[in-house]
């Protein structure tokens, strides 16, 4: 199978400059969260949600991948937070390699904690490190409660699982705790978050880990 | 840049397979159709509408493609459907080679329409022609009014767009005319379909325009 040899070389290249990216962040004293997620799972509202509740604890920058556009980057530039935006051209995760062109295009000694939103997508993103110290998989309601067995690979290899657009439960039939359950039987210690980023709700148990997770990683 | 490279070998591979199997079921008489969308964005939901509205009509098989597990095909086989199930094993999307090595385990002279339910993922299954006589994207309302915007690929080369979901539109911020509009920017020869693959509403339109291509490709 020519394809997958190949996708083994672009991942053994991709871990050796991913390990490069968490040097250089742990010697700038940097925290890496990676948010990832299908399309419209509601990355951004999240990383908003983040940026509004803890923007007063940590200085805050973002990089916004995207196949094509800006919509997301202009909507964290205005926030008054700095942001580069990766359009990657049809290609459906970021790389470390590009994190890693990009890092010099921030003021690492004026940032605690970088989030990178990945393209919207819950395959490829998942096998490609970016040299993050985090994962957050989001998955909401409208897509359904069997995606961590269609998935498993995003949900096996995530710190934590943010049920979003959890407000929406009453009009789809989403079973949470299938949900919770296949994830935590693929990864026993995943962290498991019922939010809207919407409106606010649950977000606060998610907030206050991700904080502690921040807090311990740049010490 | 390495990846590109590699990525265009690979399609250039995957395009002269894709003209293999069209050619195959072209004398066979069978009509391919690749259904595309988001993971949820309810691809496995219009399928079964289509197999209930048209089985009387034509002869139906299905592939359903997954990463892992056979959730899907077990449903479509309730049905009393041939469906065979692709695990990618961790491939974001299906390709022609995955189609060619596995329409012989159809009965192509008893079927006149084959779907292909790709995998979940608004990116690399745009990129990947398998052969097929139509492509239909489907897109929920969940998911956003900017992905159009976001995943332009994907939209400018389908045949039909499905806003699916369409009954959940009172309890999202979505602008179907903002879809609509960017879809035909990308795309003007689009068509366009508001749908609830749920509940049946607005299906009719697009069963119709489907059954009338279907008609046309086998004669």
């Amino acid at each position: 199978m020519m394809e997958i040899k190949i996708v083994k070389q672009i991942l053994a290249w991709n871990e050796d400059v991913s390990e490069e990216v968490k040097q250089l962040l742990r010697e700038k004293n940097v925290c890496l969260v990676n948010v990832m997620g299908s399309p419209g799972a509601g990355k951004t509202s999240l990383i908003k949600k983040i940026i509004n509740d803890l923007r007063g604890k940590f200085r805050i920058g973002v990089i916004e991948g995207d196949i094509a556009g800006q919509i997301d980057a202009d909507t964290i530039d205005r926030m008054g937070i700095p942001v580069v935006q990766l359009q990657t051209d049809g290609a459906c995760h970021i790389e470390a390699m590009s994190v890693q062109h990009m890092l010099p295009m921030f003021d690492l000694d004026a940032i605690d904690v970088l989030f990178v939103e990945n393209i919207g997508n819950l395959v490829c993103p998942a096998e490609f490190n970016i040299g993050e110290d985090l994962r957050v998989a989001i998955l909401s309601v409208p897509e359904g409660d069997d995606k961590v067995e269609k998935y498993p690979l995003m949900f096996e290899t995530t710190d934590a699982l943010v049920m979003n657009k959890y407000d929406m439960k009453p009009y789809f039939d989403f079973d949470d705790v299938r949900v919770e359950t296949s994830a935590r039987d693929l990864n026993p210690k995943i962290e498991v978050f019922r939010v809207s980023a919407k409106n606010g709700d649950g977000a606060v148990d998610f907030i206050n880990w991700l904080s502690d997770q921040i807090s311990r990683k740049i010490g």
